[in-house]
C-alpha cells in the first residue's frame, strides 16, 4: 500500500484510482489486523495467558490505535472530497511521516514478537542452543528487516528523484510528492541556463501543472 | 548525530564545524557499541551462554556492521577533502537513508533486547505477571520508540519545510539537504505570481546560492 505511489507504471492510472488502491489495501490490513488481534486475545484468554503485559504487545497496540487514526484521517481529508486543498496540503507530509512510522513500528513489533516466541516455544532444544527452527526464524526476521529497508527506500527516493519527461509529471499522482517536487523539478531544468526560451517554456509548463494540479486536487 | 544539521541555531556555524561534531558524536557511538559488544560476548563467555543466536544478536551485528561501513564511508568521502563534488552528491541520499535505516533497526534491536532480557530475568514474579519492574521497563521500550519517532520527524522536516528568510538558507548546511531545496524554496515564491520584478530577484538569489553551495561544497 505505501509503495503504490512509486510505481512509474501507474502514473498513466488516475489519481482516484490510485488512491483507492492506497485506500483499499490499507483497510484489507487493518481488517487482517483487527482479525489477527482477536484470535490473539480468544488463544490468551483460552490458554489462560495474560493479555497485554508484554512489550510486543503495548507497541504493537499503539501501532494499531495510530493506524486506525491514520486510516480514518486519510479517508475524510483524502478520499472525501470536502475537505480543502489546503488542509490536505499541510496533513499530507504528516500522512507520509505517520505512514512511514507505523510501518517501522509495526516491523519493529514483528520482531520482538518473533523473539517473544522463539524463546517460548523453543525449550528442548532451546532457542539458545541454536536448533535449525531459529536459525530458519531468525533469516525470516532478517528478511523482514531487509522488506522493511526496500519499502523505506522505495517510498523515500522521489523526493529527490524525479521523472525526466514533462509528461510523467503531469500525470504523476501530486498527493503523493506534496513537498513540491514539481516546481522543483521545472525549475531546475531553467536554473541551470540563461537561455530565456527555456525560462519562457518552463514557466509555461509550470502554470499548467498548477492548473493540473489544483484540477486533481478538486476532482479527487 | 542525526540532528546536527537540522538545528536551526548552528546554520550560522562553519559547515566543517558541523561536520566534525557529526563525525565526532559518531565516533564516540561506534566506540561505545564495540566496548558494548565485548562486553556481551565477555558476559556469555564467563555464564557459560551461546553467542550470536538470537534475532536481537543477528540483526543487531548486522546494523554494528553496517554502521561502522557508514562511519568509514562518511568520512572517506564526506569529511575528507579528496571526494570529488559529484561522488559526495551523489552518495549523499544514500548516506542519510542509511544512517536513519540504521538507526530505525538499532531501535528495533534494542526493543527486541529489552524483550529477551525481561522474559529471561523476570522469573519470579514472571513477566506474564505484570510485576512494575516489567511494567517500568516496558514504559521506556515506549519512551524509545517515541524517541525514534521523534529523530526521524526532525531529520525529515527540512526536505519539505524550509526556513522563511534568504539569509538562514544560504548559511544552511548544504550537504545536509542534498535534493535541491534551495533552488525549490527559492522558486516557489516566484512560481505564485506573476510578477517579473520578484521572478528577477529569485532568479538572482538562485544564482546566488548555486556559488555559495559550490564555494561551501569545495572547502567543506
Amino acid at each position: 500500500a505505501i509503495i503504490v505511489y512509486r510505481l512509474p507504471w501507474t502514473w498513466k492510472c488516475s489519481k482516484l484510482l490510485m488512491k483507492f488502491i492506497h485506500a483499499g489495501l490499507n483497510t484489507i490490513a487493518m481488517i487482517l489486523a483487527i482479525v489477527s488481534m482477536v484470535a490473539v486475545f480468544e488463544f490468551h484468554n483460552a490458554s489462560n495467558i495474560p493479555n497485554m503485559y508484554s512489550l510486543h504487545s503495548w507497541i504493537g497496540l499503539t501501532a494499531v490505535i495510530f493506524y486506525s487514526l491514520q486510516l480514518f484521517l486519510g479517508f475524510a481529508v483524502f478520499l472525501l472530497p470536502f475537505a480543502p486543498v489546503p488542509l490536505r496540503e499541510a496533513l499530507m507530509p504528516i500522512h507520509v511521516y505517520s505512514g512511514l512510522t507505523i510501518f517501522a513500528t509495526v516491523i519493529a513489533t514483528a520482531l520482538m514478537g518473533i523473539t517473544e516466541k522463539l524463546i517460548f516455544s523453543l525449550k528442548n532444544p532451546a532457542y539458545s542452543t541454536s536448533p535449525p527452527e531459529a536459525t530458519f526464524v531468525n533469516c525470516l526476521g532478517l528478511l523482514l528487516v531487509i522488506f522493511g529497508a526496500l519499502i523505506l527506500w522505495m517510498a523515500s527516493r522521489p523526493h529527490w528523484k524525479r521523472p525526466p519527461e514533462e509528461n510523467a509529471k503531469l500525470l504523476r499522482p501530486i498527493g503523493g510528492t506534496p513537498e513540491g517536487t514539481e516546481e522543483e523539478s521545472t525549475v531546475t531544468d531553467g536554473s541551470n541556463t540563461d537561455k530565456s526560451d527555456l525560462r519562457i517554456n518552463s514557466e509555461t509548463a509550470r502554470k499548467n501543472l498548477k492548473l493540473d494540479e489544483a484540477g486533481q486536487r478538486s476532482t479527487m
